[in-house]
């Protein structure tokens, strides 16, 4: 039995959520969901953002499956750091997984790549960096004022999640980890980047390795996707780059990713990239695609290695099949893809 | 009298820079150059970067012209940190400018974009940042360590550049300004940043404005280049934008910037965005035209606006003029760019 912790959010998330649920139900037999009521709505209703019983409630799930939480009506940080970031840091969620294939089918927007060319993966560092919340200010709103943003980096979490992202490409069929950091400018935690890098590659002879600055990265992801295989960077860098992948591969309502605890010693959390998109929230039209991948992320980290492959093959159909100007409807999408997944 | 410092550097530098004078001294009569020998090659040769009495020299021009610095056996950070951000921040050089454009004649990597389509400006913050060089590390090599680097944001370092943003956006047609940065997670230094827009934008009722995420606009340079007119941003992810700007119109090998200090306090200095470029060095293949677009940015700072415009006028006719396939020699181009600039 599988139990899944439901936090459908705000905007498309309820709508894109039924979705993956859909998908995930008719390819395990035994999925037990129960639904929390997390987000905007609720931070505008109670101002409540993540009660500590609710944290506890989830830890006792096996994965959390996550819409899209927000509005512009919450000032900035509210649920990003209350919510979304929290579960990340409780949870020791240290692998955030962001694949981008550019799927047959999917017109993406460089002329000179053509799907099927572009499969990547990209292992973002998910508990440290500038997202450790150790910033400040001092004589703020006044001509004094100074604003700090600090990025800690230990030895501890670069080198988890660069073996993690080793292990993985030691799995797949190009074998190669490009590093992307800054080394040139963030001489300190770049160099502890590359040293880490270095002394888990030098485990693995059988498996290619780059460096890339970032700047250098971000363009070579525009000129050049084709040449990455798994990439793995920290963690402000690799919430860009994995928005440049997903604008190249047909933008981000495809794009799926994994906030993963792999040891399992919590639970793992799944959400589509995007967000809850508010300018089409209610009708009916939000692509569920990148939540049904997530979903797939989610059968994979739980071992059911099957089941996640049936429902990128679906993935894959669907998007084969898309005629350009149709509008899609995201229930009937759910309805096809949930069949496709189980025929 | 334009005195004028020339650092020509290592790999392509010296053969692009070379284009760039023939170029100012077709369109200036009285450019008087003065050339200085820093860079990878020196500090092969006498392990030094950048000595106080250059620096003090330096000083005394009206401009700096540099083609690029570096080599692969340069370790990470010596003439970044030494040379480069040594001299922009010894100079006060706030503002970083990045203009880019989709030339007509030059096929971007955009299948939906056309030429003539994009102009847009990064204005990136030059002097505080990431880039403070505030970091450090404990318990190096060890299982212990830990790494840091910190952001270091002013009301004085962010107003000043903001300023500079709006008095660029009310000089060009679109008038429009786009903060980009992370306010959702680096609250502290976001919220510095946006507050500071909201003040300066209050004072230009005339000029549109719109706030994005980091994540969000390297997303939407790649799919929408089109929307942007003026950027501001601070410096860490003004270096990552500027080069997915690049990327998308035609590659840094037109990318041109200006390390500017707008009063004049300091000299301004101009540079491609390209490197080095070891691996086409000596061979007279590299496009010159980021090094004489730069050049044309150095004209524009010393007032010399006409000459500007020709520059600039002769680059359009080169790009438009472009045969495909055609291998171009660096030397040819300059040629063409000094004649045609004074025709
Ligand atoms: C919403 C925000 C906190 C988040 C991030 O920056 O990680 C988002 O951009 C993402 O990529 O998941
Ligand atoms: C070489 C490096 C220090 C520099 C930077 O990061 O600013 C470069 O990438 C640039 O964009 O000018």
């Amino acid at each position: 039995m599988a139990r899944i912790a439901v936090v459908a959010g705000d905007g498309i998330g309820p709508e894109v959520v039924a979705q993956a649920r859909k998908v995930l139900d008719a390819v395990l037999p035994d999925v037990q969901a129960t639904e929390y009521d997390l987000g905007a709505a609720r931070w505008h209703r109670t101002g409540e953002v993540l009660p500590d019983s609710v944290l506890t409630e989830l830890a006792g799930h096996d994965a959390i499956l996550l819409g899209a939480v927000g509005d512009p009506t919450v000032p900035p940080g509210v649920l990003e750091r209350g919510l979304l970031l929290k579960l990340r840091f409780a949870f020791d969620q240290y692998v955030n997984l962001r694949p981008s294939r550019l799927w047959p089918g999917v017109a993406g927007p460089l002329g000179n790549v053509k799907p099927g060319e572009v499969d990547l993966v990209v292992v973002r560092e998910g508990t440290e960096g500038l997202y450790a919340g150790a910033g400040g200010s001092l004589h703020r709103d006044t001509p004094a004022e100074v604003a700090t943003e600090e990025s800690l980096n230990t030895r501890h979490g670069v080198e988890r999640v660069i073996r993690d992202a080793f292990a993985r490409a030691s799995r797949r069929e190009r074998r190669k980890v490009t590093l992307v950091h800054k080394t040139n400018v963030l001489t300190h935690a770049g160099s502890l980047w590359a040293r880490t890098f270095d002394a888990v590659a030098a485990e693995h002879p059988d498996i290619e390795t780059e460096y890339q600055h970032v700047d250098a990265a971000a363009m070579f992801l525009v000129t050049q996707p084709q040449r990455y295989d798994v990439v793995v960077t920290d963690n402000l860098f690799g919430d860009i780059l994995t928005d440049i992948a997903a604008a190249v591969t047909g933008g981000i309502g495809l794009a799926a990713s994994g906030c993963i605890n792999p040891e399992g010693a919590y639970p793992s959390m799944f959400e589509p990239v995007h967000g809850s998109a508010p300018d089409i929230a209610g009708q009916g039209i939000a692509d569920p695609v990148a939540a049904v991948l997530s979903a797939a992320l989610l059968l994979e980290q739980l071992g059911h290695s099957e089941s996640a492959a049936r429902v990128n093959a679906a993935v894959a159909a669907e998007l084969a099949s898309r005629v350009p100007g149709v509008t899609l409807r995201t229930e009937e999408v759910g309805d096809r893809l949930a069949a496709h997944a189980v025929a």
